[in-house]
């Protein structure tokens, strides 16, 4: 994968990834992703209440979350969050030398940051490193992208789908970063999407809404939110085919490929959860709505209990009906049902005489599937987290101030 | 501790604490508190929509929460949860069997269990274990109670209080159980406070009720409730006190000392989280409203990467401001201020320039406070819990069903 092109597949942008000094690792931590001409763009930020300087630009230049831009910048290593008003001035010159480097005007640049809070961008090294990423822009360094903007991931996260709209081959390819403080809002979560696909800003703001709720926002690695999350599309139309609106009869398909690249990089998050060994699927069916389905699937997957249990291979159904009945959703315990993989271990209010070695055998897999049936409506909902480790104790007990 | 009295303390009662193999350990795990003769009682039960049948019998037979009883028979090891129309019918049998042996009513009996959920009682045992302990009640063995009721506690819990009413003396004493799955609606956590105030059952609730929010409510070790928790309060009378009601003048003094008896019980359950090295105290004051402060400290207390940040000793003010944020609680990082002890490491959405090394020196005690001032109105909380560590996982990964 690491010599695998994805963000700049789409005809129409360009990229790079340089180390300019903010990680005091002296790993990449400086990138840009480009569009050469003006990109249709949506973007979907955080639901924290404190918010990050570089959300709080981007909410500025995109008020209704869609919109034209040129380019991307993203920094690790400083978030530029609880910065005051140093810090929203330092998020504007981050848009302010892009734009400069790259012949733009600074509204037309996201910006986003990740990285320890609470500290001030080392703004000379910024702008330099602003200055060696536009430089080396082009279509060959893929992987130092995803490695510019990694914190503590442990790997690099890329999609790539490609579809055809009105005879003409589009191809969308994402990019993330994030795998603590991740949780239904998008939480610690980056990623940029790219698109040749011509289609106008709202409906493309349309399509993101759509798939962030059932793809990142189904996420959740502990429960927490951080205050820099931002998922952005950009779309430069260079693939030729007739401007996408929402009522186009090619919207669908569009926001369907969408919703594969938002899943892939969804899934990539949940799997690379801090100290996690494995990608647990939790499937709710059955709820009295959507919304309960979904308040249903996460209080399973935030419950550490049951995350604890599944580290243990402990087919432990007691602590799933718990974590179902705790929350807000609608349960019964006498219409529910349980299934861990395909064997049924929970069956209206009482357990099954199930094979408990089997399915301990079952959840010793890396990828492992949990479904409730509540029988109370058609509500359902997929909800994606990881098994709860030492390891993220280890990880998160050490991490520095 | 292990001779004091405590349960035993307030006139009228006696208790015992056998083993009769429900266990595998050989601990002991059947007790029975019993009055000499009709209690003033009032319960809390869990707020889980799956609760247990023994849960479902003390609601039978106090539908409003409160009447008079003459006993609570509580059993450890299996906890009678999702175990059908057998299971209601073992918790009758256990109310049945303790009733025919102190001679009472099966409606006068309080049952209470605790432990793996799923299986059924070993009825058998059951039944000898409940002629063995109403065969040694007494006022000698208080620890063999606590002892009998224990799970995964590492140590007994208990609390007594003293007080005056109307010039008469009057003891409030309480046991407790329970360390883990324990979260804001007082999951598996059982407790049982005798007293020998003369008061009505109606004042009784009351009192219980407006304490147990403040106090056992405000426990989260990680978030998750039990199916079988109940708080249960019997008053004897034998203080010779003038019969206390809601109107009484001496109904708040007698409420103010029920409330430090659940205060100290609660303390004692946060300390014994499992895995905890430290007790963690969140203050939220300043809130828009109590409920306001309540969600907020609560999901600072709930957060994962907040409570490995306590257990590595790092004054991380950031995980506490994003677990502010994220709540449903109305928060403002400009007006924002945070301490960590006495010392202020967060200001008006900043960070001060604080003494790192000096907090996380004070984070070392093996209890620490974090206050959190939201500047937006009167509403305050303090929510208990404690660090998250790698002994969390340990237990609870191999834990079987």
């Amino acid at each position: 994968m690491n010599n695998a092109r994805h963000i700049t597949l789409p005809a129409g942008f360009t990229a790079a990834g340089v180390t300019c000094g903010i990680k005091t690792s002296g790993n990449k931590d400086m990138a840009i992703i480009a569009s050469d001409t003006e990109a249709s763009t949506a973007i979907v930020t955080t639901r924290n209440q404190i918010v990050g300087a570089p959300i709080t630009w981007c909410r500025t230049i995109l008020p209704r979350g869609y919109g034209k831009t040129r380019a991307m910048v993203i920094n690790s290593g400083v978030s530029n969050v609880c910065t005051g008003a140093q810090g929203l001035k330092n998020a504007k010159i981050m848009a302010e030398e892009t734009a400069k480097r790259i012949g733009a005007e600074p509204q037309q640049i996201i910006v986003a940051s990740t990285g320890v809070i609470g500290h001030q961008l080392p703004m000379g090294k910024v702008k330099l490193g602003i200055a060696a990423a536009a430089g080396a822009l082009g279509r060959r360094r893929d992987s130092d992208v995803t490695q510019a903007i990694m914190t503590t991931d442990t790997m690099q996260k890329s999609a790539v789908v490609f579809t055809t709209i009105g005879r003409k081959k589009v191809t969308i390819a994402g990019i993330a970063k994030g795998s603590g403080m991740i949780a239904p809002s998008m939480a610690t979560m980056i990623s940029v999407i790219t698109t040749d696909a011509a289609i106008t800003p709202a409906a493309l703001k349309k399509a993101l809404t759509a798939k962030v709720n059932r793809s990142f926002n189904a996420v959740t690695v502990d429960s927490d939110t951080s205050t820099s999350d931002i998922v952005a599309v950009m779309a430069s139309g260079r693939a030729g085919n007739a401007n996408i609106t929402a009522a186009s009869k090619d919207y669908r398909k569009f926001e369907t490929a969408l919703g594969e690249v938002c899943n892939e990089l969804a899934r990539a998050i949940a799997t690379d959860g801090e100290g996690a060994t494995k990608l647990i699927k939790i499937n709710v069916q059955g709820a009295k709505s959507d919304k309960d389905a979904e308040i249903a699937a996460k209080s399973v997957a935030n419950s550490p209990l049951f995350k604890c249990a599944v580290h243990g291979c402990d087919p432990n159904w007691g602590r799933i009906a718990m974590a179902l009945g705790k929350s807000q959703a609608k349960v019964e315990a006498d219409s529910l049902s349980i299934r861990i993989g395909e064997t049924l271990i929970f069956h209206r209010g009482r357990p099954t005489k199930f094979n408990a070695k089997k399915v301990s055998k079952y959840l010793e897999a890396s990828e492992v599937e949990v479904s409730c049936d509540l029988k109370l409506g058609k509500g359902n909902f997929t909800a994606l987290t990881c098994d709860l480790s030492r390891e993220y104790i280890t990880i998160n007990a050490d991490y520095h101030t």
